[in-house]
């Protein structure tokens, strides 16, 4: 293995700390939360599969119009930026700043359905832009994870043999999509989440990134 | 308008007639189906995107099997098999026969996610196969809604103008899919349910196939 691959909502930040911001302003934030989440991945999946690129800030913007209609909710402009705004501000898992530092040997390179902007501000407000050597967005492709043409990026990016790539996600559509492309997988799965059941399974399953360090 | 296509899971048949299969089977039979049908639809996306086609009846036990884990229930072959079977024995809603009779002078085609042995099975349990013109399935494209291949079908078996296929979805993904390709698409709405919010809408909402009739 010469280089990491990290996927970004979920692997290393918690979209779980929305809910936070959310508690103010709308009933059952943790529901909310999930359900915000949810449509901007089938966002993603419905506009790749057309064709219609919008990119992930105005997914997840059309994403939370329909989650605050759901809910039946007439939030106002300036709170619907405060929620947006919140993307930028997400925390990474504990374990997360540590085990960079860790894995430092390692070419680092991050690989996100995140816009540029919103990727280079969220990494900024954490402190961790250094850790890596290159931020690559979909945004380059115009296509979402798991179509293929996302991990290509990472490849070309890197120039190295598929399987000398160790790609880490939270995510199962990224692990299916990775797995087939071609690279090494790790699922990260910190909560005990059921495994996929479509036949395209991890190399490996990590509790954190602490356990890639000793892998 | 010379010719109406139609959706089958959710627009003419009622998923949600699965949930009394379930309930000797499972706790919270409707959330559990509703869980069922999510999964099978992300499968669809997932597979399409990465280019692993599996046929319907694949994707629908795969996700039951996701969704038994999820709810840690140990389902023997057997009760699985007789969850399952309930796609087959889906109800049509109320007004879908009688609306159907009504629409004869138009060409009537279906075009479906459901595997060519699902959907014979549906129609001819239900009744409506003399309905149809023709039952057109994915599994001639090997890809999933909303990707324009499916819809492609369908025009190249009416051989007519995209504009004058008229086409029925209460499904979100097939709206915007079916919008996207060209066609006159008809959602049908019968829970109010919020409409999607990616700037690409329907001809028309309906509350039931019996306001088509009336257009």
């Amino acid at each position: 293995m010469k280089a990491l691959v990290f996927d970004v909502y979920g692997t290393l930040f918690d979209v779980g700390s929305l809910v936070e911001v959310c508690r103010a302003l709308v009933p059952e934030p943790e529901a909310f939360v999930s359900r915000w989440r949810a449509k901007q991945l089938e966002y993603t999946f419905w506009r790749s599969l057309i064709g219609q690129y919008r990119d992930f800030w105005q997914i997840t913007t059309d994403a939370l119009h329909y989650t605050l209609k759901q809910y039946h909710l007439t939030t106002a402009e300036e709170e619907q930026q405060r929620l947006l705004g919140a993307w930028l501000r997400l925390q990474p898992y504990p374990e997360v700043r540590a085990a960079l530092a860790r894995l430092k040997h390692y070419r680092r390179v991050i690989l996100s359905n995140g816009s540029p902007a919103m990727l280079e501000a969220l990494l900024n407000n954490a402190g961790l832009q250094a850790e890596f050597d290159a931020v690559l967005s979909v945004d380059a492709v115009k296509i979402y994870k798991p179509a293929p043409q996302v991990y290509e990026l990472a490849l070309q990016h890197l120039g190295m043999g598929r399987e000398e790539i160790g790609f880490l996600s939270a995510n199962g559509f990224d692990v299916v999509g990775a797995k087939t492309f071609g690279f090494t997988v790790y699922r990260v799965n910190r909560t005990g989440t059921v495994i996929e059941e479509l036949g395209i399974t991890p190399d490996a399953i990590v509790r954190s990134l602490d356990e890639v360090a000793t892998l």
